[in-house]
This record gives C-alpha cells, structure tokens and sequence, in this order.
C-alpha cells in the first residue's frame, strides 16, 4: 500500500458525493484502434458528461463540503477544465466561483467557464501567472483558493477513476494516464497501487510541458522557463513539492511525448474510435506511437480525460497532413 | 399500459443477459447545445462501446438464446450496425455469423464486420435487396435468421434503453428517437409508455426515407420505390406491419426531416457538444431545428444512436458551409 496522501477508504466515500452523471464513465477495448497501435487497447472515457472533463469529480467534493461552510466563495486558476468543473459544482449548490485563466486559454474553455456563471478573470502570461493571482485574490478576499493537485479532494476525485478500473476486474496490464499537474496521475496511481499492484502506471506528458516527469526523473522537483505544447491542460511549470512525492510513490514511468505524437494521436482517436478528444486525452495514444515495441501485445488503457476543444484548431490538426506537424 | 409485442419484464431480466459494457450508457444534459435549439437538450449515448451503436443490446439476447441451440449459425441483413453488433455478440459465443449488406453500405461498417470475424456477402441493390437475400440464405441453410425490428430481442434490447431513461428519475417532456425499422422506436416508445406516459415519444425519420412514417401517419403499411438519404442506418422502404402495430401504440408523433438539417445536426454536435455521430443520430436535433416554436422551454432527450461513419464522408458533411448542402 503506497504512503501517499491519499486513502483508499476515502476515495471509495468520495463516490458518494460526486453527482453519479460524473461516475462510472465508459470503458470499453477499441479494436479499430489496434491495427495502428500494436496492442490491445480499451478506453477510460470521460468526455461523456456536462462538462467534457473528469475534472468534476474533484470539484464535487470540493463544493460539497463548502456548502456546510458559512463562506460560500471559492476562487481556482484554470487552463479551463478546472474551471468548468468548479463553476458546474458550485453553481448547484449557489457558490460563489471565481475562475483566473490566462488570457491565452482555449477560447470556447473561457466561454463555457462564463456561460456556468463563474466570474472570469483574466491575466497576461500563463497558467503559473494565472496561479499566482488566484493565490493572491484568496488572500485578499479570504476565501477557499481550490489548487489543483494540490487539494487533496481534487486527487480523490480523480481517484474515482481508478476505483472504476481496479472494479472492472482488470484484465489490462498497464494505465496510460496525462500528466499535468499531478491529481489524475496520483490519484488513480494511488488506487491502482493499492489494489491492482500488479498493472503498470505510466504517467505522460509533452516534451513541451516536461516539468513534473524531469522533476519525477531526478526525484526534486524541476521547474522550466516556459511550456510549450498544443497540450494546454497539462502545460505547467511548476510542479508540487507534495505532489511529486505521491507520484515518486506510484507511478512506474514518466515518459515525453512530441507535438506531432499527440496530435497523430488525436487524429486516430478521430478516425477509428470516432472520440473527439482535447490533446492533453490523446497523450496516451502518443506514447505508443512513440514506443510500438514497448507496448507490443500488451493490454493498455488510457484515460480519455477532456474534449474541450475550439472546433477551429482542432480541425487544423486532425485535417492536415501529418507531414504538416514538426515536433 | 401500452398492448405491443413487448412486456417490460421480459426487458427487465433482458439486462442481466447483455454485456454491461452496452449498459447503463450516459445521460447527460448538453448546455452548449442550447442557445442553438432554443430548448434543454440531454444526450443519451450509445456510442462509447466497442461497437459504437446501441444494436448490440438486442444481439446479446439473439446470441445468448442462440448459444443454447444445436445450431450455431445465424444470419442477417444489415446496413451495417446490427452486422457489428450481431458479429461481436457471436464471436464470443463461437456463433458461425453471416452478414448480408448492400454494396454501396458505409464502407467502414462493412470493414469492421470482416474485422469482428463475420461472413459478409455483398448484394447488389439496396438494404432491402439485402433483407430478401438474407432471408433466402435462412430458408437455404436451415438457419436462424435475425429480422431487425421484427425479432422480439432486437426491440427488447433497445428497449433496456428506455428503462435507463425512465429508471433516471426523467425530468424531460420528449424523447426524440430515429425511425428505421421501428425497433428502437417501438422498445424505448414501450417502456415511456408503460412507466412514463406523460413523456412524448417522437419519431423522426429522414424525408428521403419516410415509408414507416407515412405508414404511421396512414394507419397501414405504405412503401416508397425508393430511399435516398445520408442516414444510411434508416433508409428502409418496406415497414414490417406488426412493427407498425406496435408504433402506433407507442408513438405521439412521426416527424421527417431534410438532409440539410441532418447535416446540420451532425456538426452541431461536433462543434458543441464533441460528437462525432452518423446521420441517423443527428436524427432528433435535426427534429429541433425544423421546428425550434414546438420544443421552446421544453427539456428534450435525444438518442445518439451511432456513430460510424467514413471519415472522409463525415469530414465533408461536418465542414462544408451549410449553404452547400441541399435539401
């Protein structure tokens, strides 16, 4: 059993309280995807909800528990699917939810983000600036600041997902899960640990965005000047200190993947399995395009974990040629 | 309570028999999809399993009755779903399988049958040319024949979709089903009646393809020479009349619909809610958008009962701007 922050007992309770149209997502093996990966596949999806994200689950508990409280404010930074989930969780119970995303955040995530009813806030700079506001409005306002990863109700609720795998009685022999700032991988690789020892937990991020694997790499935590990756839900800079800890706890690897990976990856998730997914959901999918032989014969799942996408962009990178995408 | 073919408890024990990866799909309401139709919209998802479309509910039953039985050999006639439900059903109970398809069916369904481990015998003609042909090859062989929409287990199996809506606490008006052979129509329309009779039950069916809603509309059994619609899974011209029995018991009205708003629906549901879908699952928004006044503040349910296309087709359905599509 893996001395992380989490508990099993604890995420098993978390069920309870997460609205049920977040749980027991689909998962189910995609043949059409196996001629072009080499292995057997099966997907965890989580796009089929209000919101295209896993991300509710955390945020279900989050407001749950603050609407007992007498302050019914919350603020969070997000890339956006953060964002939704609070906005979603909070408008049901009457919070009051104040997003910070970066002026450069996927347009139609800021749009759904106002459309909730959460109050927006912009800043200059990236997701970390974004970090640092939020921070300082929970300060100033004195109120719940909801950091991602960090929190732990935002890793038990990612861990929902990894109690729905081990309950699938497991046939698969490894779990491809995105990594950005850390609550989906330590979450379900807490779970996994805990009760399927056995399947391989690989963590995967892009080369652009390799914070957290580097700072896994060299077990300190590794922050970069810059991120740079179509992967705008994991694309963060400076990993936590508590976070990297679980993770030197559970995960088995932590790979890299290139742009164009990720973007081939979309592109067969489009064409075989008919998933239209955000390009933080087809880092799995990259990583055994970039490492066939590893994953030969193997039963893998990935996580499908968001599908937020702005239609413009996403059309530009499943329509060109793959020749078009330098990494 | 509703005197069709049907009998709710038969459709209850039916769940225990089928694969619960077809089971208990989502339900989910689609804000970002309202503000274009003008009402409350939840999608019913029957696309996230291994066969994308729901018809494996009703195979399940025909498989699990069939792998009892000295004879191990079954045929249909498919336009290409239930051929991919019936093969993936078969397989896994070592069933010698048949599909009968037009050669002109969707290309990829046709490729997924041969993937699953199915015979496939191509005829000349349309889906109804391949209705005569399968039936013959029953009557040849001594085997089993699966009749969509007329065998009790393919409307049974689709009806275990219209106990997860009614078993959801329904807060919705409407359900808006696609009509082909009447199977789903008939099962889901069943149920509603049966255990939520205030809820309206809408067929929609493409105007290129309309026999079994002028059958409705005329109390008997009308056929049309011929069917020309992208909505490959509906484009029947010979209603089977204890089918249109059963609909007149069940359903509150029978709408047809142009190819534009099909188009339209489809890539409604791309760019707002993440979907990919066939034309017959962009069916019931399609209902929507040819008549906002009739849904306006209602709360409607729509089943998205497919998703396999040809990429290249869909890519020029989803992407071509809307004034290039003609009725």
């Amino acid at each position: 059993m893996p001395k992380t922050r989490l508990d099993t007992a604890r995420i098993r309770a978390a069920r309870r309280v997460i609205d049920p149209v977040f749980l027991d997502t689909p998962l189910y093996r995609c043949e059409a995807l196996e001629p072009g990966l080499g292995c057997t596949v099966s997907i965890k999806l989580e796009t089929a909800n209000p919101i295209r994200s896993f991300k509710a689950r955390g945020t279900e508990l989050v407001a749950s528990r603050l609407a007992d409280r007498a302050s019914r404010a919350v603020v969070c930074a997000s890339a956006g699917n953060l964002g939704q989930a609070l906005a979603w969780s909070g408008r049901r119970r009457e919070l009051n939810v104040t997003v910070v995303a970066s002026r450069l955040a996927t347009r139609v995530k800021l749009d759904r983000i106002r459309a909730l009813g959460a109050g927006l806030e912009l800043v200059d700079g990236d997701h970390e600036m974004a970090r640092e506001r939020a921070a300082a409005i929970a300060r100033y306002d004195g109120i719940r600041l909801v950091e991602d990863s960090l929190d732990i109700e935002t890793c038990e609720g990612a861990a929902t997902i990894g109690l729905e795998l081990v309950d699938s009685a497991p046939s698969f022999d490894t779990v491809l899960i995105a990594l950005g700032g850390g609550a989906l991988a330590t979450g379900v690789g807490h779970v996994l640990k805990a009760m399927a020892p056995g399947v391989e937990v690989i963590c995967v991020q892009p080369l652009g965005a390799p914070a957290l694997t580097l700072s896994w790499r060299q077990r300190r935590v590794v922050t970069t000047d810059s991120a740079d990756t179509i992967a705008d839900g994991v694309a963060g800079r400076y990993p936590i200190p508590a976070v990297l800890d679980d993770l030197l706890l559970v995960a088995d690897d932590a790979v890299l993947v290139r742009e164009e990976s990720i973007v081939a990856g979309m592109r067969l998730l489009l064409d075989h399995a008919g998933l239209v997914v955000e390009p933080s959901a087809a880092l799995g999918i990259a990583a055994i395009l970039e490492d066939r032989d590893r994953f030969a014969g193997r039963h893998v799942v990935t996580i499908v974990c968001g599908s937020n996408v702005d239609a413009d962009a996403y059309h530009h990178w499943v329509r060109s040629t793959p020749h078009h995408h330098k990494p």
